[in-house]
């Protein structure tokens, strides 16, 4: 089973691909996409958009995780994280991948054993976790940590979006609409 | 000039098209986008994200005008709004539309006189402005309001999401990215 763990944010989403194989998780990629300055707000939505669609079909996960919210006190960084998750969650469902959420402490006491882990702690473990030469940047080790936890769990444990989460259906047409007179 | 107007919510979104023609402005269409119940948070805005397009192709908007946010006192509703305007302004911009903002209150002046005005106060000014035969439904109503509002200014006004808005740009690949090992 190969996971993409994502943690989503306006100007910089972590992601993170893993593969469970007999019982081991391995490494497969990770990153950080970041919009270009300058573009506008619907444009830099835009780029995370089709990044993650371009990961997905570089990478090929059948599964993605993406790093639950914690509710910020500012309704306006709650608006603006909302718009960089809801052009990333589109993605993954376009693309026809099993998405669920995890809490960030819940990850963070997987993968460090501690909820309050720091950002530090959560790079150094991901890093011994998979093996890997340098630590990731902190993003992406967010994301990775959080495809790790995923790694580690049943299929359908941690899967707690709402409703429904079938695979590969594509979006129906629009419920009302009038066309031109 | 043909303006796609937008009112973006979780459960339901607005859209209508007009038409600039020789200082009219003409309804093209309209309609609310309502993505199925029972499908999961991620599916339900990937419907949004390929219903805006497929209105866009439909009606060859070639700019966008979506309501602005009242920031809600919830952090909780500013997150779920957020999550319906990212997917929707990915599509959007994807598409290669110029995207503008308006806020709710300066539509509601520009077409009823009062920016206190009702629901019912906007559909019946909505369809008294393009001549319709019946009142639109709400959403699909402030919709309309916002793309009227757009055709009775000039090129630039109302455009300020923040940075250029340059057309048909194509977003650049990821920044920073390892590969496999």
């Amino acid at each position: 089973m190969r996971i993409l763990g994502i943690d989503p944010g306006s100007t910089a989403t972590g992601f993170g691909v893993v593969e469970r194989v007999e019982g081991r998780v391995i490494h497969v990629a990770h990153g950080t996409l970041r919009p270009p300055r300058g573009l506008c707000l619907a444009r830099r939505l835009s780029f995370l958009h089709a990044s993650v669609s371009e990961q997905i079909r570089q990478h090929g996960p059948e599964v993605a995780v993406v790093e639950r919210v914690f509710i910020a006190a500012n309704p306006r960084s709650a608006l603006v994280l909302g718009q960089a998750r809801g052009a990333i969650l589109a993605a993954l469902a376009a693309e026809g991948l099993e998405v669920g959420e995890l809490a960030a402490r819940e990850v963070k006491k997987a993968v460090t054993g501690t909820g309050a882990a720091t950002k530090a702690q959560v790079q150094s473990m991901v890093a011994r976790l998979l093996d890997l030469d340098a630590e990731p940047p902190s993003d992406a080790a967010d994301a990775l940590a959080v495809a790790i936890c995923r790694a580690h769990m049943g299929r359908l444990a941690g899967m707690d979006l709402r409703g429904a989460s079938r695979r590969r259906r594509r979006p129906r047409s629009v419920s009302s609409l009038r066309g031109a007179r």
